[in-house]
């Protein structure tokens, strides 16, 4: 019954609705963007979003989920998320659209390695669909070489934005049985055992690390 | 050397950064949506604009344009347009999407008369490509039934939307020469005449007043 699995259903909806908000809230803010060819790039990427979001809603609609019931419990975190962190101005958004989506990806690749194959194949391909944010780091540099007090500022934007994903993540393992059943197991399911997650967590924790050291922040 | 000729420089450079301004716009305001499903709508509406926008912008370049410097011209009238017809709701949102992308469309598809054909024919592509707005017809006539002091409000802000464009676009005309003389003429163009200019704004404003009442608005 691989095909009505409950935690593909949530999965697949909290990615496909954190997409389409990122698409929206990344599109938004292109017109910020301080030159036409920055805004362009931003363009692009949230364009990304929403393709990778309409594989996945079709794919639910192949499974026999309805793609908007699969996306709605997902609304509450996902808005708060975002609620909580509005960018003040476009070096923030930059930041934002690397850190906050890497950390996205990261997240669903290691649930993913929980459920079936074909499910897991597909996160894969969504998840490596945004290479486009590599702009980003360049623009954040040359944004910090004509201001260095922003590093400051934008390392304490990183860490807040990795602050509030870890609190939306567990507000969502808290409701979602289905989802959280994935790492902790239930009657069905082996789950991973605690050291798994906490190592799950450490690489994590270590990417997110990474991409504050390729933007020049201290993470 | 139609190849470089600077009213279809002008042309696709107004259209792709209209559209850019779209896609932004538009999605940003999919997350207003009352519901999943509208707001997807929205979004995929919003992202034709800017698959219609890359088509343009990729044209600029085999013709040797470039892209920023053709579209930079327009930022002025078009923030200006989009600054004063900020949607005070949901429902505004989804009348500019219709009746403003309307109003463009005509406005670049009775200008494309005047240039060479392969300019023309992308102009016709780039403009069909809209049918997606007509989901707006019913989200728009459901939101009247639901509240029916809506449709006076709308038919107003209706009018404004058009009275905002037909002023930026008065604005771009005494500005930029070169899309001016498509119309008008110049040592090296005929243009149309002024019987011909007075019939195209007859045939823009009749469009928009059946778009108007395809949504159940008086014009």
């Amino acid at each position: 019954m691989q095909a009505a699995d409950p935690a593909v259903r949530d999965l697949f909806g909290a990615m496909a609705y954190g997409q389409l908000v990122a698409f929206s809230q990344l599109a938004g803010e292109a017109r910020k963007a301080p030159t036409l060819r920055e805004g362009l790039a931003l363009s692009r990427l949230a364009a990304s979003e929403l393709a990778n979001a309409e594989l996945l809603l079709q794919r639910l609609e192949e499974l026999g989920f309805a793609p908007e019931e699969a996306m709605e419990p997902f609304v509450g975190p996902v808005d708060a998320f975002h609620e909580r962190t509005a960018p003040a101005d476009w070096a923030e958004s930059l930041v934002k659209a690397y850190v906050g989506e890497g950390i996205a990806v990261d997240f669903f690749r290691e649930i993913s390695a929980y459920v079936d194959a074909d499910s897991r194949e597909l996160v894969q391909r969504v998840a490596t669909g945004t290479a486009r944010t590599e702009f980003v780091v360049g623009a954040v540099r040359a944004a910090i070489d004509r201001d260095p007090r922003l590093a400051g500022r934008l390392a304490l934007w990183g860490r807040r934005l990795m602050g509030e994903a870890l609190n939306q993540a567990q507000r969502v393992a808290a409701d979602r049985d289905a989802l959280a059943s994935l790492l902790v197991g239930d009657g069905l399911r082996p789950g991973a055992d605690l050291v798994e997650v906490s190592r799950m967590l450490t690489r994590i924790t270590e990417a997110h690390t990474r991409r504050m050291d390729a933007l020049g922040l201290a993470p």
